[in-house]
């Protein structure tokens, strides 16, 4: 049974008595890790939130030493005893490895049955036995960590945006649903039937109406929902640390929010980032890279031969380059020798990725050459084209010939692909970059009609304004994104603040002057009112922890997430209801095999 | 047409030019607050963020001359000039009242129409207009200081919590419905047809696992959310600042939140709460104030007098005892002399919170009395009712007479009223409040079982443990409220941390065992594992701002709050949606006249 702690008070965290202590008589609480019996003595690690401390339990105590004999892993303690040298051998592996506690009263908080899995690092435990059982995970040193690291990131963030002169702002989230952009999440309403709120995909529109009402500076870390198909990157609910500032261009968002970066890194990981950071436009890291958020840890970079092969006699190649595409290889150095078989699955991949296959040229260290192609091309022509590759002997040269889209696409996740592959990487890296002047529209073949890249209200470059309407697909937008280690973690614009340039954007998109006003109406109406220039970023904070803390899942950064059909294995959410609570609502479910 | 600003950079803004820059040239930004033309020179108050600066045009700078005729109320511009000592006289109520910028380029960043109401303080506009451009609005002094105070105190509290060790950890929000408690909303899933998630009424099982988990203190400010009907202090969606600590009791809980609530007003308020804040149980406060949320910055408590009437010849009194009620009166100082419309007017509001009615003795300064019930009663029986008042002549004595709960709360709001109504409130003090040992259970005749008055998982007193299946009512709680010049801003309790006491809790609060784990299985699954002893506390992020900005009303101290029917006036959500929304959900709507 549980034993209460009344007239027990906690003096020390496990970590917190170290040899300084000794001869004091602490009292600690916690969760039992181990317990050895060793004959006339029994030792306990006991654990907390700081770390561990071992408890040692002498059978001359006759009454503690036998409840003592009782306890077992994930029991909780509270015990009261004298700090001492250890008897033992010091621990070098821990904290408090060269001091023990004696206890001479011990209460058990509460018993424990045997958990599903053991409470500790690198127990081989299935991902949905540790989510259903989150609250046992999540004492995992690991985890505790992470968590403890995100709330110092949160702090600290906080803390220099105050300094910088942000206001925290809480802003709505049974917000208005609208079309634009990922699906919502709506809420049905109860007292007006029929109606519908829509979770926040961010805060956009709010913050920069609070640009209107003079706030100058805003910041908020706030909950954002899409509810989209998951990925490893990626929850229904996510936190963006979200900023907009008045009065600005593009060089003064990327001041600050480097000098964020650099003051974050250092306090939380003491690594310095070097200011400034590098930029690089956005056709430059797809032509380098083949992505908008290019891993600059290796190099490994695209080369355009479409000059090189043009004319040539390899009807691939020319076939691109005809249809308006291009020939870009990537060299693989010291790859020549691989096996045809990774080859076959480094096409494949390029397949997955959308290339009709992939053209390569082997080149082994006694100068012969193994291609793909060679049978359609002179060797001159050859010749050239390896020496535009940079080729020597040892290499492997692999090339993509399509539409632009799709070589960079193609090439770029290749480039990855090989770095994983090779070990290319420096993990010990963090390698920020600005990629900017992003293209403003998109077109979609699936809707037949230019989409916003970031979002409506994204600002176009001064010298391409005039080109809305006539060629829409040459205007570049005032928007950047800040990528780390091939990862985007952040991303904004300046925005537009001219009502009619903003009329001329949604038009340009394809809204109607309704469909326009029915949506976005407030904020049209907003900037009749005297807007000051704006700007804005926002990061993913979730991906930004998953950077800082390491890992490779958001999931190990969030207390409870959700798994990838959007449930919680733990409280089983989202669940049936009552028939009442629909009814309240005005919503019935359809589709759906009905209890009877 | 809006110009850009590009070129120009903002040096300061407007208060942060001082008679310290005077020869200095400037480029400050922002809103025309208000123009004066003085013949050969034009006056513009230039306002931002941090206040107003006086811009002055000269006609001698003819271009820039012109261009300022133009500018109107809520122009944005941009000025580049010469701080000079003020030219006019200095205005003592602005902080840049002594100087004033010769505007040498004028760049007007964007127009502004006629906005619907003047942007300044006591300007006498419709709330609803004010919400419909709350953009508008929320450029007013006030809401701007609001707003900005709202930050600094979240900021300060996280800073603070952070010192003393507590986590910030942030729980999901599409959670599982638990019918126990508020109406929830809800979020249908569309992976998951027929199921939902619920929007979270508080963070509690979360933050209690996450003491399972080991985090020991925790602290989150988390939106809320509950669909029930708004009032003055209650929006859909509400901010708390909630927190729990792991291995404590009652007053480690009490002691860290005194000394937070300490810096907290120094910091923000430069007002100092004397520390310890007083304590007072539940039926103390119901017996002295008629309420558990007492105001204590003025006196006129409330005075048993049961024992004094028992037997007296007035049977509105007698009967009331003889229910097992009692009857209570209040001595309304100096105001023997009210008017019979003002008492009736008494008599009425006590009506409408459940009094059959009011009884009264009017002590004129002349020594005699004018009673509602004189008639039923002896000289004597008088005499001492009177003498047990500490009725003095020009004194009021209102009584009321029924069971407990009714008296109590006719005399807590009486009393209130009259407070009011006679001015007795000091609205400088800021008098704080903690309330203790409530009753567990709330008995409900509507549902005809009994109710935790917190919530399932407050322990009770150790001394009640026994009572709470044989006698229920008598069971005390370890749970406490904070209370300030009558408002509860927070409220927490010791949580129930042994399995076995959670399943008589919850079997006392009529839950089957099959419901009680359909509902918080995960819970009690949890409580298996080794649950060390907690308790937490949440406060009313808004009600308690409200309260420090001196607000009476929560709306003024959140950016974008809703109305009364829970709909926002400048987005106009909650909103009708696409039927292939709905679809996508498999959902649809009902009792709602369809479009066709």
């Amino acid at each position: 049974m549980a034993e209460s702690m009344q007239g027990l008070h906690r003096s020390h965290r496990c970590t917190e008595v170290s040899n300084k202590n000794i001869g004091e008589t602490v009292t600690v609480m916690g969760w039992v890790q181990k317990r050895r019996n060793l004959g006339s003595l029994i030792f306990i690690d006991l654990r907390d939130r700081s770390g561990l401390l071992q408890l040692v339990f002498d059978e001359n105590n006759g009454e503690v030493f036998e409840k003592a004999k009782n306890l077992r892993s994930e029991f909780v303690i509270a015990a009261e005893g004298v700090v001492r040298q250890r008897s033992g051998a010091v621990n070098e592996n821990m904290a408090t490895g060269d001091i023990e506690v004696t206890v001479n009263t011990l209460r058990i908080l509460s018993e424990a049955e045997t958990p599903p899995f053991p409470v500790e690092e690198d127990a081989n435990t299935r991902e949905e036995l540790r989510l259903k059982y989150r609250y046992l995970d999540l004492r995992k040193p690991h985890l505790q960590r992470n968590l403890k690291m995100r709330s110092d990131i949160t702090t600290f963030i906080r803390k220099f945006m105050s300094n910088e002169g942000f206001i925290e702002i809480e802003t709505p989230t049974l917000c208005k649903s609208t079309p634009e952009g990922a699906r919502d999440y709506l809420v049905p309403s109860r007292v007006h039937p029929g109606c519908f709120y829509a979770l926040p995909q961010s805060p956009q529109l709010y913050k920069q109406l609070l640009m209107c009402s003079g706030f100058d500076r805003y910041i908020q870390i706030a909950k954002c929902y899409r509810d989209e198909d998951l990925r490893a990157d990626r929850q229904p609910e996510f936190t963006q640390v979200d900023m907009e500032l008045s009065f600005v261009d593009v060089d003064d968002v990327i001041d600050v929010n480097e000098r964020l970066l650099k003051a974050l890194f250092k306090e939380i990981l003491d690594v310095d980032v070097q200011l400034p950071i590098q930029r690089m436009t956005w056709i430059e890291a797809m032509n380098r890279y083949g992505s908008d958020k290019p891993d600059t840890r290796f190099g490994m970079e695209l080369i355009d031969v479409t000059d090189v092969v043009k004319g040539c006699g390899f009807g691939v190649f020319t076939g691109a380059i005809e249809n308006g595409g291009s020939v870009r290889g990537l060299n693989v150095k010291g790859q020549g020798a691989m096996p045809r078989k990774k080859i076959d699955k480094l096409v494949d991949s390029a397949k997955g990725n959308g290339a009709k296959g992939l053209a390569y040229i082997a080149m082994h260290e006694d100068g012969t050459i193994k291609s793909s192609f060679a049978k359609f091309m002179t060797d001159e022509e050859m010749d050239n084209l390896i020496k535009a590759m940079d080729g020597q002997p040892g290499d492997l040269l692999v090339f993509a010939a399509d539409k632009n889209k799709i070589v960079w696409n193609v090439l770029g996740a290749l480039r990855l692909e090989l770095a994983e592959q090779l070990d290319l990487i420096d993990k010990s890296k963090f390698n920020f970059l600005w990629v900017v002047e992003f293209p403003q529209f998109e077109w979609s073949d699936e809707q037949n009609r230019f989409l916003a890249m970031h979002h409506p209200f994204t600002m176009p470059m001064d010298e391409d304004l005039d080109y809305i309407e006539s060629d829409p697909g040459r205007v570049r937008a005032k928007a950047y994104d800040i990528v780390l280690n091939g990862s985007e973690i952040g991303g904004g614009s300046v925005r537009i603040h001219q009502a009619d340039v903003q009329e001329r954007m949604l038009k340009a998109l394809g809204f109607t002057t309704e469909a326009a006003h029915e949506q976005f109406g407030f904020l049209l109406d907003a900037f009749k009112y005297g807007v000051p220039p704006h700007a804005g970023l926002a990061y993913g904070l979730d991906r930004l922890v998953m950077h800082m803390t390491g890992e490779d899942n958001i999931r190990e950064v969030i207390a409870f997430p959700k798994v990838k059909d959007a449930s919680c294995l733990m409280t089983e959410a989202p669940t049936a209801v009552d028939a009442k609570q629909l009814e309240e609502l005005s919503i019935e479910t359809i589709d759906v095999e009905e209890e009877k």
